[in-house]
């Protein structure tokens, strides 16, 4: 694996690219292939699988489900919609058929979209029994009456539920966590951008010297996946988490976005705004109320984890999402790299997110250090300015984030100052 | 009465329409006759006597003032001036005179309102002795010089300050008040609109199958008695009560607005404000620096208790304000409707403003319960919205009212949702 | 010295004149005839000589530095740069120098502005050894290869750092505190109008009858003068002060402005802030970031002294700042009146900020006090709105300056309403 970041960002596309014909639900063989591919850039990513009928808090793992083909055939044998040329023309859980039936019939089991006549809707029933098919407005307004005969052929029977989990020690026990799901057929940022930047942000945490925190990684099927996690290490999660991230919708190269955990003050919400704020010209901040992901279950309340998601154009805000045109195009190696930068950002601030105190009473010198500018001008102050911002606010009080939000600096800017100033003995790091 | 919506517009007006003629002021008989109008609805209605020289506070009880009559008679023998056109031409509590005089010694006793020429201006003079009358500019400018004779039959003696009180007592102690004023005479918003939405409001409290809190209304006059009743009844009140509202100004139609209490976020001014964001498409808050009425009582420093003012067009800021102009055209069945609606939906929501706890880690499962639309498609997630965020925020902290703020809908419009999710054992309400 | 406020003002501007010629420093004669000068208006103020070496926290009091004479003398013996025709000519604490050199080697030692070609900059350079001169970007421009007779008359030997201090005692210890500095050269804003308006308010602070507190006030060198003042007196310092104030370039009659303390809330920000909104028609507030003057060693991690600057137009933001153009052009006796007056109101505000609580339930009855317009019409209630207002927060939590913001008043217009109160036995002073 590559971590040169001129390289990552093509290496995040080509592994999408690679994914992107896979057939993806929340159970079943697709997902595994998916985690395959994932273990196979990183082998530490560990593939588990959890039994139909295990039951979590106030859900059961479903059947598991897998499928071969599917199409419906006209009265001429000509397959007008076909499985083959893309996984979203089934509704997902669909269950086996194969039949003969009118029209009038068929349409009941037919989705499409109106509005955007050249998309095929992304539909899925998971926990009640139907079938159907999803096709794009113009396919659907070509079936002439007559009788067509509709095939399924799904198997949905006890098997298990699949994901991936990756334990990254620590010098401390406290967590950073990260989740991304690998449920969704071919769409490219909703959703195989997380799994792809998730994947690098494991590679580049795998080639630090060395890493403070312990970091908890996780690809799962959403809800269900994040649900039966939760149930089996939750208590884990609890005592050690100090901050977590959904990331998801991190493809496209439109925008940033951000939505903030349940109670919207945590060590994540802050971290995030703030690394946003100098990574990005510009950012929307969503509400909790706008949530859609995993943020829902790490948010609810018996849980209440501290875990905001990280987003470019956010679930449900695009024209593309959730149908056939969020495709290979809608993403990029830019779009891709941008993210994967903001959260390695997330870790830095992190990781480095200690208190200074100054050592001495008033400022300090800085000239007899070389510090400071020899002959003072009129423009002379301006120079040093940071440097003192940063001796005005290290009281032991103010953390790296706080101190730089308190100065209106970047923090991973003030921390090459902090750096300097503790080398020469200016700062001192509180315990 | 009839507390049928429909017609309880038309029974305030007319109760209004009923009690515009009597001549009140702060005592007298006035004041009884329309107490025992409203007692004749409300028999629960309890009126009761303080003996003038009663100590209150800072205060003493003033002698009772009833009034015959009052004219002004012209050198012909014609009166231009004459108490029976309206109540209003006597300054309130003038003492008794029957004098001749030249014009420019009546001056000194005459009030008028250069601009607002047909008006005759409600003046009062409750503790220094006077005499005197008021009268449009249009009369006044009129007046020839010459002699005229002036009478005001009245008598000011020790007598009684007279008020109304109902307890309806509720399945808690704990207090919800309503304090409106029956001192004003002929003046329709500012102030028959008042007592008579509070009448509506104590039946419609007496037709409730149970009460959670205890009610305590009062019907008196403006700040001398809120004094004298604190005097007799703040103990009890300090203990109990937990919000109380002053109504005044709620019988015309132009908009709603409310005065927040000396601290300013006490239950009652949460639950104002909550209802009138969803009850009006607008209104006006103003600050406790603008109050003017019985607020100033409840409120002062040593008294301090959680009662804010709901209005429509506040006192001293709508053109009619007391002058002869605030006449039953100023008021409306839709307007006083209007504030009684307001005042229920307050009520309820204190009623209701309880705690619940959702009852299952992470988000509960919807569609087996039938709570979820069971087609996945692009838009089903927001039909649910609503009943998502009330399980997200039903964390056992957050009361209805701080709910349904923080999800930004309609506390009464929750409740409804709450109350479904209760039937499923999903919510489950906190001591 | 006159304390007649029609003559202050004039009197503040000729102090400014006469201290203008002299040649100032961080340290040396300049300094001691500026103080000797202002002594022998205030003879309270004592002048303290510490020692060249004394350590000061992380700094060191240098060598003192005095100059007779400097100029630049072309090769016809022309003295084209003069010190004698403007002190600004020499950077501060130039070490001696007696040389012929040619026009590019004295270019190094040149300092003008090419954006303000008719002014002579301030420069300096205390802490590293060098000399130079300062000239307009005029006079640069027609310089002439040919050799050049540099001649700086200057000593820079052991000596000391001097300033003055005055502690005036009041009934109680705790203290307010005036900082301004004296080691400007010829520029009057910044900074003569510091010294002179100090000057003038320890004037005015001998002439009260009493003291509520004792005043700590110094007229110091910048930056190595605070940080020396604080080495020897920190203690009593942060023991018993309540507010301080930086008297900085408050002789303009452009603008207020002010800068607020490290951590922004202290006494002497609020105090300030309400002072000023008052007292001028705008203001300006800076960001504790924009500071530049000695609140960066009173405010300064360990020392977080309650201390923020009033000015007119700040340091660095005005055309003239740091150059001869800083003349008695710019400050005005109208200027320095206005500053005057405004630390005035805050000194007035500290010694008055006592707390009320009112002496009876509800509002007391004005009427029969004489507090009371007799008569109720319909505009009376304004009159005595802020009387009312008062009483309504005089709760024993609010102190005068907590009080008048609350009612948005000026605190010193409710002292005279309070102290009527009081005469009335409504208001008493809470411990």
């Amino acid at each position: 694996m590559q971590f040169d970041n001129t390289k990552i960002a093509d290496a995040m596309y080509q592994w999408a690219t690679d994914l992107f014909p896979i057939s993806r639900s929340i159970t079943g063989d697709g997902v595994r292939q998916t985690l395959n591919y994932l273990q196979s850039i990183n082998p530490e990513i560990n593939i588990i699988e959890v039994p139909s009928g295990t039951k979590a808090f106030d859900w059961v793992v479903p059947d598991e489900w897998n499928i071969r083909d599917a199409y419906i055939e006209d009265s001429h044998g000509q397959k007008i919609v076909d499985f083959k040329n893309s996984n979203l023309h089934v509704v997902g859980y669909s269950e086996p058929v194969d039949k003969v039936m009118a029209l009038h019939e068929l349409q009941q089991h037919l989705y499409s979209l109106p509005e955007q006549p050249d998309a095929i809707p992304y539909v899925t029933s998971y926990y009640q029994r139907r079938w159907g098919f999803c096709l794009t407005e113009k396919q659907r307004s070509c079936l002439q009456p007559g009788n067509y005969h509709v095939v399924v052929d799904s198997t949905l029977q006890p098997g298990s539920l699949t994901y991936g989990e990756v334990i990254l020690p620590g010098r401390e026990d406290k967590e950073i966590f990260f989740s991304t799901y690998v449920c969704h057929p071919s769409m490219a940022n909703n959703e195989l951008s997380g799994p792809v930047v998730t994947n690098a942000l494991l590679g580049y945490l795998k080639s630090l010297p060395e890493r403070r925190y312990t970091y908890r990684i996780i690809f799962i099927p959403e809800t269900i996946g994040s649900i039966v996690y939760l149930a089996k290490n939750f208590g884990q999660m609890k005592k050690n988490m100090i901050a977590g991230f959904v990331v998801t919708c991190v493809g496209d190269n439109r925008t940033y976005s951000y939505l903030p955990s349940r109670l919207g003050s945590t060590l994540a919400d802050r971290v995030t705004e703030h690394v946003l704020k100098y990574h990005a010209s510009e950012y929307i901040k969503y509400s909790f109320l706008d949530r859609g992901s995993d943020e829902r279950q790490y948010c609810s309340v018996h849980v209440d984890l501290p875990v905001c998601s990280v987003m470019r154009s956010k679930y449900g805000t695009y024209t593309e999402y959730h149908t056939s045109l969020d495709d290979m195009n809608v993403i990029s190696p830019d779009g891709l790299y941008g993210s994967y930068q903001a959260l390695k950002k997330c870790i830095t601030l992190l990781e480095e997110n200690y208190t200074w105190q100054i050592t001495c009473c008033c400022e300090p010198q800085l000239g007899k250090r070389g510090l400071y500018p020899m002959l003072s001008t009129k423009d002379s102050g301006r120079q040093v300015k940071t440097m003192m911002n940063i001796l005005a606010y290290a009281d032991g009080e103010h953390n790296l984030l706080q101190l730089a939000d308190k100065i209106n600096e970047s923090a991973l800017q003030c921390l090459t100052i902090i750096r300097e100033l503790e080398r020469h003995g200016l700062l001192v790091k509180c315990n």
